[in-house]
């Protein structure tokens, strides 16, 4: 995802993405006043659409943007088809704001939002082998970490500070727990049992993190929602990551606890990349 | 500020306010990756103006852009003139971003900050005698509240919330302890000492409650910075807001604690209001 794309749908118009602006009072600049969405197109139709769409709108429900999502499922259809990317493995971001407006902190009346859509090529791999390493620092972030918002400084901070660190994520510690990453859940697994922190204002809830407990039920795998302490990390037989572009991915290190110390994957952990791969060949959900 | 300025600094450009567009891609939109700063002109000069560029310094260095402000005081006075207000009392918005790059988490190499600024007329009273009502919320903002960021969804929803109850502003308490408001500062008296929250990371170290501090000083008023727990603010005798433009304000009621039946100041209050306004009408700094 580190070229633009080719077409951008702003508002009602499909534009060449040079030609794709907004006014500098639109509110999602002057206060990162919006909500976002990323979903995957695989195999020629969209993964879990339907659940991205409905978590996009309970999104805008929360912070009161008044915005149809219903029109959506029709306009990524016609933006795919505008991007060549119609049948082609593709990643597709959505972003609505509160519109545009002179800049005051109080909601705008009658202020219609506005509504940002892209689409690039994107091709998962069936498993994602990349066993990484984790980086955890303390959760600074705000406690309404359900809404998938747009003001992500403290995501994007955390993110360059496990960069620098040369590692691949940064994972959140709040009041001694193990909350989540800057772009994605984790989980656990100690004695066959999958721990992950529970869907609270804490964590985003991820499409794919239900995913992944909805497995865990059909595989017989036990899957218990409570969050793991930090100091309790050292103590588990594995852990790994999910998320809609990071699928299931091993976790081979947190800070200094070596998980692997190889490339091997734990054998829940592979389970379940198996059964999610086995998910996304179906030819339909 | 409830109008649009009739041009817009952008980069290097001065624009006519509607044309002053930003891609969809500047960071500032995708994640609320950047800081601002509000500066007022009084009497036909920056107020405070070095300590407002100072502070947006700092916060550009905390979150790791690099951009130069020493360059700022002539493009406001070019902006000022532009805009048929070189002598008018105004508001001068500043805002930086990251830049404009494919999105992604992690901090986009070379990549110029965009910058953009606004002057709009803005009469202040010579004392804000709008006695006001607040509303108390949990603080569920950021940890590194002493960072001027843009990612400002959770203080426009506090502030929205204040306005549903017909409040002027909502206060934050964290862990018990008043913090600051969601676009202010927050002082209690008691017993003729002054408190305030100590300038740490749960609050924007405001530049009007540094001149504040000072003022005190030099009218021998103590003044401790020590947050008030929310149970004390029923015992304390008044209380205040401070902020670039609210200035200096009387705080009438706290939820359902009121500190003033009618509409008089406290005398603590109304001493710093005078010598706010004294200080505002001093041919300079």
């Amino acid at each position: 995802m580190s070229n633009y794309p080719k077409k951008v749908y702003l508002n009602d118009e499909v534009l060449d993405y040079q030609n794709a602006k907004i006014s500098v009072f639109d509110r999602g600049f002057l206060f990162g006043d919006g909500v976002y969405e990323v979903i995957t197109q695989i195999n020629g139709r969209l993964f879990y659409g339907k659940e991205h769409l409905d978590r996009l709108s309970e999104c805008l429900d929360k912070i009161h943007i008044n915005f149809d999502t219903t029109t959506l499922s029709a306009k990524i259809e016609d933006l795919l088809t505008a991007s060549d990317l119609s049948k082609q493995d593709s990643l597709i971001y959505i972003q609505v704001t509160r519109g545009v407006a002179p800049r005051k902190h109080s909601f705008p009346a009658d202020t219609p939002p506005t509504f940002m859509m892209y689409v690039v090529p994107f091709e998962l791999p069936d498993i994602n082998n990349n066993n990484i390493r984790i980086t955890t620092l303390p959760d600074y972030r705000w406690h309404r970490c359900d809404i998938k918002m747009t003001s992500l400084l403290g995501n994007v901070m955390a993110n360059d500070h496990a960069a620098k660190q040369e590692t691949h994520e940064a994972v959140f510690i709040r009041d001694g727990s193990v909350t989540e990453g800057s772009h994605s859940n984790i989980f656990f697994v100690k004695d066959g049992v999958v721990y992950t922190h529970p869907a609270n204002e804490d964590i985003l809830n991820g499409i794919t993190r239900q995913i992944v407990i909805q497995l865990c039920n059909e595989l017989n795998i036990k899957v218990i929602e409570k969050a793991v302490s930090e100091k309790d990390i050292a103590v588990m037989d594995e852990a790994f990551l999910t998320g809609t572009t990071t699928q299931v991915a091993a976790i081979k290190e947190i800070d200094t606890h070596q998980f692997y110390t190889d490339d091997n994957t734990g054998t829940v952990t592979r389970k379940l990349q198996q059964a999610y791969l086995t998910l996304k060949q179906k030819p339909c959900k």
